[in-house]
């Protein structure tokens, strides 16, 4: 089965899978506890901590979470102090973000939705329109989970703080955590989330990261763990896999991804009927494309019986009918309905591009042609 | 080394370990996804459900939280709909109830601590006191993570209902689930938080238990995840490690705990300057004792050296000067200080209490001679 679904779910590294066994025979310690062996295990949960955080550009604090979903909810419950000023996410946000952002509208708070480019990048100049003085928080992916196009936020929170210096920036940036350079200081933004089963980590485990000087209220309270924001025992066992996904994942040739995805994209692409949803500059790890008169279940359905995995785009919005980013873009109705993501990890770095993109051709060929 | 402290940490099964590692080397799939293979992880996420509920009862729901702090989180956020009538919770909480009792408080709300016992359950005339017709959620701990005495929670929820049909029981079972039998729906209790690690499962995973026909607000949205009420990639290795966890340690021999608490209880007792914190009818996983004129840190230090882990109360607590819950019970100042609490897992099954009992009050004997 080769599997072409990685902003979905990545297999887990053989090394993530040691590294994790460690704590579940030997380090299994309580970090809290008063003795010995816990201030060892301790010791291992901050090494993991100053290692992701020194990836992230080594500056500010970084708190472990569950998942970027809450990450991404502590945020936003936490963000908004009072019901004064308003609220500016983009419209290619993921569900996350999304519905907390339509929680606050319900809320009575003023949130406003940034509209997207043709190729999914929030529109700039719609940006700068939207936020104002009053705004008291931003938040924009830093890569599209649909289409792997990738947003400059130094650019946009440059601009939003020229608005309003006391703004919080918040960036999602669990698509582009691991798979490109990430410098939250030099990008100027307050606030970053990641996870780490997209890269190769365990799933239940995300971080939240926070600019020095930042007072967050607390997530969760209780034990006081986490500098007493986010209370609960450690998972110390998914913390040290998630730093060790990174570093794993890491060590990818990201050229090959590349080069994966551009003799896929030509391949698909030379079929008259198919087009690229997004840019050509966005990520290499996802590959979004339309395919004319065919439903995206039906050739994700075909692709399996020939054993490619494909996405339909966000798992997280696989319960929704209609694909709201893809919307956002322009993209009419038969473009959506056949809408397929093909994203990539750790474990495509050797697919044979030639031969899965011949494939896929074929499939769409054989579903084009039945449909006629 | 010996590990008396499993009330703070508890090591995994190793038929745990073994059943996460299906998680990370085969059924790794975003149970959202959709795809054959996502289905069968998401079969194995709700055979794991399931069987956990079949545990409080099998009926009503389970959600999957990251821990029990995040569900006794959930409850007093979303328990509170307004800031009308007042709360109820006990003197003896965890310190992820306490908390959050604590926060409703600086937020103006009525909340009322119930006074405990000299063995450390709840004091029922006082609890009859405090609960009144306006009261709107009410906070019980099942087994004191501290003493291991027992509360009566049918007892407590048919008084507490009483007064006010339509307030909201809950219970925090993290100490009590898989060590004794929880039937949710004969308590007559609305909400039940439990925890992996607790019975060797992995840390990173809780569920709040809910009533049926009880529709709770969501504690984190986004995907849509647990039945929209709680979003998040679910941790489907640690869900079924979870399952697994209670399965095996249901399989342990509890007369053995009870039989080693007991050996345990009599050599320290024996010494005329121990005596127990609790009941006699407390769980058999807990033992907790106050040593007169000997430091509890001194003396976890000296049982360390002679290869003898114990706690010192809550490892959630661990940073905090005074033991507030010893202190509800009525102790003094310097029965607190001689605190150290004994708690045991599978892993005791075999361990040679008249050995270790004989162990640990030689130890006690020389501090206590060193100090005279």
């Amino acid at each position: 089965m080769i599997y072409l679904d990685n902003a979905a779910t990545t297999k887990p590294f053989d090394g993530v899978i040691r590294r994790m066994a460690h704590f579940y025979t030997e380090a299994y310690f309580n970090p809290s506890a008063l003795y010995a062996p816990a201030f060892d295990t301790a010791k291992e949960l901050e090494e993991s901590r100053s290692y992701l955080l020194s990836a992230l550009g080594g500056w500010g604090n970084l708190y472990f979470t569950s998942c970027a979903t809450e990450s991404n909810s502590w945020v936003f419950r936490c963000g908004i102090k009072n019901k004064r000023g308003n609220i500016v996410v983009s419209a290619g946000e993921h569900a996350s973000v999304y519905e907390n952002a339509q929680a606050l509208i319900s809320a009575g708070i003023d949130v406003r939705f940034v509209s997207l480019n043709a190729d999914s990048t929030v529109n700039q100049d719609d940006f700068a329109q939207k936020v104002d003085a009053d705004t008291t928080l931003v938040s924009v992916i830093h890569c599209s989970n649909e289409t792997g196009a990738i947003n400059d936020i130094k650019t946009l929170a440059t601009l939003a703080k020229s608005k309003n210096g006391k703004l919080l920036f918040h960036a999602d940036g669990v698509q582009a955590f691991g798979k490109m350079t990430v410098d939250c200081r030099d990008a100027g933004i307050d606030l970053y989330s990641i996870s780490a089963h997209k890269i190769g980590g365990p799933k239940g485990v995300g971080a939240l990261w926070v600019r020095e000087g930042l007072h967050l209220s607390p997530f969760l309270i209780g034990g006081g763990q986490e500098k007493g924001l986010r209370s609960g025992t450690e998972n110390v066992a998914g913390i040290a896999g998630f730093a060790e996904a990174f570093r794993l994942f890491s060590q990818i040739d990201k050229q090959k991804i590349a080069k994966l995805k551009n003799i896929l994209k030509e391949a698909l692409c030379a079929l008259p009927y198919v087009s690229v949803n997004g840019s050509d500059t966005g990520s290499p790890f996802v590959l979004s494309v339309a395919v004319q008169g065919v439903k995206a279940e039906i050739l994700q359905r075909k692709l399996a019986e020939c054993g490619i995995l494909v996405g339909l785009g966000s798992a997280c919005a696989s319960r929704l009918k209609k694909n709201r980013v893809l919307s956002a873009m322009g993209k009419n109705k038969e473009q959506i309905e056949g809408s397929v993501r093909l994203s990539f990890g750790a474990e495509n770095v050797n697919t044979d591009g030639v031969a899965v993109g011949q494939q896929i051709a074929d499939c769409i060929k054989s579903l084009h042609i039945q449909r006629r």
